[in-house]
């Protein structure tokens, strides 16, 4: 993604709170899982972001984000482990959950979604505070299964802590 | 459940590890969830208690199931908030996450199960370390998709951490 169409991403969450956030380096599969979620769930408000740094941008409102100061966090994050850059999936956990305390995201639902299966990644992903850990099919069909499924989990059965 | 129906369901977890444990005061609230979630998910094996002393005594293996010392956690908790006795369900979700770091109940899914909309309970269950929180629906064919709903997402979808 450009710079140029992040900021336009950016207009869709102006002056109202999104829905899930998709943190995914891979541009076919973030834009696969945003379809995905967009078919199967109404009305929902997505803005997904290729690394890790842009996430904790929008959740901190930084850099190009600095417009969402006072909004309220996602109601959902959908976080890959294997991100580009600096910030990798697990160093992202540890810093939303190592917030102050009374801070609204400590209690965002974050599911892990990766291709690993790598126990010490399960195990250190509960550790740092992930609610879920899903593992990616490798077929398309199974992979929009699942994705719909998280979707259709995290965003109707399950309740988020609003203020 | 009377102590001598307590060790009868006690004999169905023995030199096995379990895949559900859910907690629930509500007899016929109880009854219906097991069956459920047997009906829906193949080979499940399931261990319900009526308390939260019972839920505390299964999971650090004291009183009537000393028998699973070095046994694994269940791979999901299912716990309900308003349970009659001392221990409450926000009462039990601190105890399981504030065991050493290191020990496996740290990082076992919790899916609290109640009928409470609080606000502060969904929080707070959320701060004490409850994966997800889901609200009971009041008719019973939602209440059947919902139990059947969560038992799939958590037990063919979510990878839980084994040791």
């Amino acid at each position: 993604m450009t710079q140029s169409e992040s900021i336009v991403e950016s207009l869709m969450a102006k002056g109202e709170s999104i829905d899930i956030l998709v943190v995914e380096d891979n541009d076919e599969e973030r834009d696969s899982i945003v379809k995905l979620l967009q078919e199967s769930i109404g009305g929902v408000r997505i803005v997904s972001v290729r690394d890790g740094s842009e996430a904790l941008d929008f959740l901190f409102a930084r850099g190009n984000w600095v417009e969402r100061v006072d909004e309220e966090p996602p109601k959902l994050i959908l976080l890959d482990l294997e991100l580009s850059g600096s910030e990798g999936g697990l160093s992202i956990l540890g810093k939303i959950r190592l917030v102050e305390p009374q801070d609204a995201l400590t209690v965002v639902p974050i599911v892990v979604f990766t291709d690993s299966h790598d126990a010490d990644n399960i195990k250190d992903s509960y550790r740092l505070g992930a609610n879920s850990y899903v593992i990616k099919p490798l077929s398309f069909p199974d992979f929009k299964s699942v994705v719909e499924s998280v979707g259709k989990y995290w965003m109707t059965l399950n309740e988020s802590s609003r203020e």
